[in-house]
């Protein structure tokens, strides 16, 4: 089955994808307008299932690699990751046959839209991620073992760097950060090579559809016809855990990411609790003033506006906000001993917190994926 | 003409590139010592004179990229540069004929010699600097405008790196220096891509005769014999500026380059005088305690032994040695306007100092270049 997106579905997939962004990933707002450009041309996009895939396809995945907040002051082209895709293409002496999102949440989850708008690519339903994650090892393809080269960056100036004969995939992660930084924060990232047996062995599945989806159920509660944040956690599988006030925003720019800490003061039937959030692109965990852990990375942890569910993601984030704290439970992919070593706790600095995984099924609420 | 290179040529250029390496550009002991074990398993290693370079070869330069103080501390293994001259060559779809050095200076003068000796290929008599300098922009085919990319790098772990469709030589250089850092600190270069006539039009001939020519006239005055000083300046055209000890040492490794400044209290005829030395990687400036500049880069500034004119390099500098300091005359092609854009001392961090070149001509006393 496939699905061609309509220009809704752009405006759907920008609010799940926002969410299951957990705070990082990008807005998807400037890729969104690059997508919604496209589709005004006349530009054709095929979404199609995961089991649709050849075995013998020939799979890349794209995204940005970056800084959400690098990306706010330096708008992308547009055009970057279509030429890493090339870079690779050439490196390789073959075409790619479909492409599929690194990473459904935030802009990156537009990344393989915005290709298929400029090649005619089919996009495959599903991810690596299930949300975002800041760094390149961290998604299902690298924890399944599929080798990270050839990789291809480029930037705005169409500058292309193309890495060979890494088998570790925090190395070429370090080397393409190093890169990404010096190109002013901000690249076009085409990795790894599969076939299509190996995404779908290695992919995590119907995640275009589960964030279309949660879109869907936002936008048909919103204008006072019901409760936007009620909708989003019925398809996606999670609940509220905290509502309050931003108090304090701790925010640096550090090796190519945005960390810090933020700090929440309750209201409503939390007022008198207070919760700190730390991030890295993405929020990590959720702990209130006496350290217990109210929600644990894989674990999805997101900011979003009571009234709408809009996401509120780490870039924008600021002192006197007021928010919904939601969890959602990690897609079963992450939650593997052999992916928590790479996105559990300790992989993110906090080796004394065990990962509790909290109750649910990831989008467990969700009907229409492309089968 | 071709000269096939000798077990004593490779000391003598040993000698001669130390000096011409004007403190950086890395001891060429490590190179030396992979260099002489190639010739005892039977490699055959052949200096070709530059104007019998076929318009339409295909040569790259080769050589390590790096702080020579890591050099000292991480060896390696002696195939970095031609993997990444294979990288080069399958990004390429072609192969090279010829190699040339791109920096003289150092280490990398075995540069083409060790992958002359891996693949038979010929090497051209000339190089891009006439001396060392620390960054990738800093040499004739850069200033001459040969596009700096297609350009690879690779690691001891046989990683790639290809650059490609970057038209601005310091922006490879700020790539490839971040990679190189993550690397560990060393790679192997190949770039740029030339085509014989371009290599003819750019390169600064005959540097390989010359750093030869210094050693062969070095051994033959050692063991009291002669004046080792003497006779390097002999052939280089070069002068004794300064004597002495070397008082302090301040040295830190920053941003993947080795730089500080060295203080010397003169000894001899210099007794009560004092210098101090700025370096990055190389030494580029030696100024007297009342700011006078007696020697300036693009002139060579290279400290020797006294009795024997073995270079004394940045790595190997420390508190007590006896130094003599002499200063070589620049190469012509680096004193155009175009290239003191590039080399003087502006571009190291020095625009109050005015290039004042000092008198004599680099390399007269030079006979024996393969023509």
């Amino acid at each position: 089955m496939e699905r061609i997106l309509a220009v809704d579905d752009i405006e759907r997939l920008a609010i799940g994808a926002g969410i299951l962004g957990t705070g990082g990933g990008g807005n998807p707002y400037l890729g969104k307008i690059h997508v919604l450009q496209h589709l005004k041309r006349g530009a054709q996009i095929r979404v199609i299932g995961i089991d649709d895939v050849p075995d013998d396809a020939l799979v890349t995945s794209v995204g940005g690699m970056g800084a959400p907040t690098v990306g706010v002051e330096r708008l992308s082209r547009g055009d970057e990751m279509l030429v890493a895709m090339r870079a690779l293409e050439t490196h390789l002496g073959r075409s790619f046959t479909h492409v599929i999102a690194g990473e459904i949440g935030g802009s990156n989850s537009m990344a393989p839209l915005l290709v298929a708008a400029q090649t005619g690519l089919p996009v495959i339903d599903g991810d690596g991620m299930g949300r975002a994650f800041p760094e390149l090892q961290m998604d299902t393809f690298m924890i399944e073992g599929i080798p990270p080269t050839p990789a291809a960056i480029a930037d705005h100036s169409h500058h292309t760097v193309v890495f060979d004969h890494i088998s570790e995939p925090n190395t070429i992660e370090r080397y393409a950060r190093a890169v990404t930084i010096q190109m002013g924060g901000g690249a076009g990232l085409a990795m790894p090579v599969m076939t299509g047996a190996q995404v779908r062995s290695a992919a995590i599945p119907n995640t275009m559809s589960l964030a279309i989806a949660m879109g869907d159920a936002v936008m048909a509660a919103r204008g006072g016809k019901g409760d936007p944040v009620a909708a989003a956690l019925g398809v996606a599988g999670g609940e509220r855990i905290f509502a309050g006030k931003i108090v304090s925003v701790e925010r640096r720019n550090e090796g190519g990411f945005a960390r810090g800490v933020l700090t929440l003061d309750g209201a409503g039937s939390d007022t008198g609790r207070q919760v700190t959030i730390d991030f890295q692109n993405e929020n990590l965990i959720v702990r209130t003033a006496n350290g217990e852990a109210l929600a644990i990375v894989p674990d999805l942890i997101c900011l979003v506006d009571e009234d709408s569910a809009e996401p509120i993601t780490t870039e924008i984030v600021r002192y006197g906000l007021r928010v919904v704290v939601i969890a959602i439970p990690a897609p079963v992919e992450l939650k593997t001993e052999k992916a928590l070593a790479v996105v559990g706790p300790a992989a993110f600095g906090y080796p004394d917190v065990p990962y509790v995984p909290m109750a649910g099924v990831y989008g467990q609420g969700m009907t229409a994926a492309i089968r």
